[in-house]
């Protein structure tokens, strides 16, 4: 492989899809089982240099494929992702693989259930091809994944395997997860499309994301529409967390809607920002207001800078809330395990012990007022722009700063990142962001936003 | 043990206590390692008839107790529990023994960590001395526990193994939870104080209980002090469920406060309340009128009334709700292990298939109505009083119904289990509940309700 001579271009630039493939099925002209064949194809001859995979069961897979096949051919397929090959983050727990965190800690562990969007989706008949690499725990040491447009460079974290299994083109959708950027930094690196849902709308049993409170599943898909579809049907079948009511709208893609006004937002990202990375989305961001859609920034509004000056508090009161939430487990870890725990983990437990439980809702109410300088927002438009990441993929083994995807978990705000950038010849994303609750009419005007890009 | 023929007296009948003892690990006239002894020694003599153990960790306690006995005598106790035997409902993880949950799926398992609140017990000092036994996943088969004060009888469920521990005087406290009736009613069968937190007050991390929308930590005891000290001591190291402020008060049980006004609630469960249960609940009722606090009820209040008819609705709310949340994992162990499921799982299962998640959120929505009417009466009265059960302890293998319980599960109230009834020779608790958060204030007039009771 060697992708860093061939300039990324996001307008023709095209990853795997699965949605336009059932009528193939159907007729059978293909197969999932062929499906899967050439998805392995592209795994043997990528995964030495790009590292997505923790585990793999390809004889499991083949089998699956095969009995969707057989299903296809009876006319009996059992959900719209029959026969889609899919990756778990290595978070979540599978009961035909070890599920080892990339953690000493967790070293060949192996847990007794599939965690609960790997047992709807498997019910769904699509087809668990393996377990994705993640950061420790999803926080801290990388593991040794590499960016499929450059394997000098990162894939991001700590959905760092789906990434780059989907960037690659062996797999069309994959499993994410986001406390901090994890899910919108890494899919951008990778040019993936992902779904971070509004919090709660995709239930995580089975999953051992630190942090609860901001934790969300989420998908990596080649596609807009297999995202949307993956997204979707595991809310149907699995539920939200518990409480919450699920991802809400149509279980496809709905007609692509044109925003009228969106706020730009800069964040406690934009000063780190690169000079070439904040071209890009500027330019992004004019080829919207040349379209007649309304851009409206900080400068223009009272209650976007009150949402800008809200956001800059975030940098602030994260490690102290989230390092309260992780204490347990991690400090049990380390007490049973002394030094199993990588540097940052090390440092976020501190920032967790250093904290009463006063503090901790002293944090929580923080938040909340957070939330409500962007609910303040609702009704003044359509949606929210900003970056995934502040850079293009750094090298290896930086992971990018998690800043902007900050922004999408803290407010619990749904957000797509989308591969609409490219900055020195690779992949950044652009974040698309709703106000909790609207994920689908965010994806509708997602929908849009590709055509307007793609057409360009 | 032949506790039959021992007439239960509420006024007079005391467990065992553990605040009381701190004073003499200080001047050395007790140790936390003869505490202990004296725990293994009624355990020795009783376990064979109550069953409350389903696994045991010796010496392990031995040796906590002895390096707790050390921190006393240097004057270096970790905190107000530090010594306390405790035991852990073995729907919790233990790093040292086994996680069984009664089901044959997880015979033998052992999970690598400690549960949230077992880690921080350990750090502060407290001596994990067993796991407790369970029904079924917390909900299904009952385990072998019998109720200390008649072996004939059930110990009630699911916090089967921690009642009859606390009943039986082999403990001082012990952890429960309750998504139905699991911590108040085995409680009042087996004569425990026992707090059912409001909802999220108490970090659940490594616990399998199912339906997490309603599942809550809690804590049994033999004394009230005890209860409350054991809680909020989980709650200020441990924290709450993430993003759940955690128990507000004090770290010790406050002066005793006299209610003005409670309500008597009828719920779903009166009609079906055994005549002498009703007749103690009555006379307990008119115990505290006399003493000047009024007792309102349906028929002297509009809202009350409009409480009660949104209560009424529980028991056809429940069944859906709670199944469609516990699908996975239940589903999923289904699946994998084809009839590990006992008779009563495999109907809460069933429940859950038969609905969609647009018929789990209108419950979610039946579910808000009746918390709308709890919260309509706030102000108008210190407290809820109602029944931990519909009857005295029935015959093992029966262990009760759930209907008293699911009133403050469902409202996500706090509620203590207050051993104040007798009825038939055996005790009956009486429910105390307030609104969700106010569960110190709800503590300091149990002691009164206490003071009251013990001085008749």
């Amino acid at each position: 492989m060697d992708n860093t001579t061939t300039e990324y271009d996001p307008c023709t630039h095209r990853l795997l899809s699965f949605h336009d493939h059932i009528e193939a099925f159907e007729d059978g002209s293909d197969t999932p089982r062929a499906y899967l064949e050439r998805c392995l194809e592209v795994v043997d001859s990528l995964e030495g240099e790009v590292y997505a995979f923790a585990a793999m069961n390809i004889e499991g897979a083949r089998a699956a494929a095969d009995a969707s096949t057989a299903r296809y051919k009876a006319m009996q397929a059992l959900s719209r992702l029959d026969g889609m090959p899919f990756g778990v983050k290595d978070l979540y727990e599978t009961v035909d693989m070890p599920t080892q965190m990339n953690s000493p800690k967790y070293l060949g562990w192996q847990g007794n259930r599939d965690a609960a969007h790997v047992f709807a989706l498997r019910r769904g008949g699509a087809v668990i091809l393996g377990k994705t690499t993640t950061t420790e725990f999803g926080a801290g040491a990388p593991p040794p994944t590499r960016n499929p447009f450059d394997t000098r460079k990162t894939a991001g974290g700590s959905s760092s395997g789906s990434s780059a299994a989907v960037g690659a083109r062996m797999l069309p959708a994959a499993s994410g997860s986001q406390v901090r950027g994890s899910i919108v930094r890494p899919a951008g690196y990778c040019a993936n499309f992902a779904l971070k849902p509004s919090i709660g709308m995709l239930n995580k049993g089975g999953g051992h994301s630190l942090a609860p409170s901001q934790s969300v599943l989420g998908v990596h898909a080649g596609s807009l529409e297999d995202c949307w579809r993956t997204a979707y049907y595991i809310s149907s079948q699995a539920g939200g967390d518990a409480g919450y009511p699920g991802l809400l709208g149509d279980p496809v893609l709905g007609t692509a809607r044109k925003p009228k006004r969106l706020i730009r937002l800069e964040s406690a990202g934009w000063e780190g920002t690169t000079g070439v990375t904040k071209a890009a989305f500027e330019a992004a961001l004019a080829k919207m207001s040349d379209t007649g859609i309304e851009i409206v920034s900080r400068f223009d509004n009272p209650k976007v800078e009150a949402l800008e000056a809200a956001l800059a508090k975030i940098p602030d009161l994260l490690p102290g809330l989230l390092g309260f939430e992780s204490k347990w487990p991690m400090a049990d870890y380390e007490t049973t395990s002394p030094g199993c725990l990588g540097e940052k983990m090390q440092r976020m437990l501190q920032a967790g012990e250093a904290l009463t439980i006063e503090d901790y809702r002293e944090r929580l109410a923080i938040r909340v007022e957070v939330r409500a300088a962007q609910d303040a927002l609702k009704g003044s438009a359509d949606a929210f722009v900003l970056l995934c990441s502040q850079d293009p993929p750094p090298d290896y083994p930086e992971i990018g700063h998690t800043v902007y995807g900050d922004v999408s978990s803290t407010l619990g705000a749904p957000a797509f990142a989308l591969p609409l950038l490219v900055v020195e010849g690779l992949p950044v994303g652009l974040q698309y962001m709703g106000w909790p609750g609207d994920d689908f009419a965010l994806a509708c005007q997602s929908r849009w936003m590709m055509d307007l890009f793609r057409s360009l």
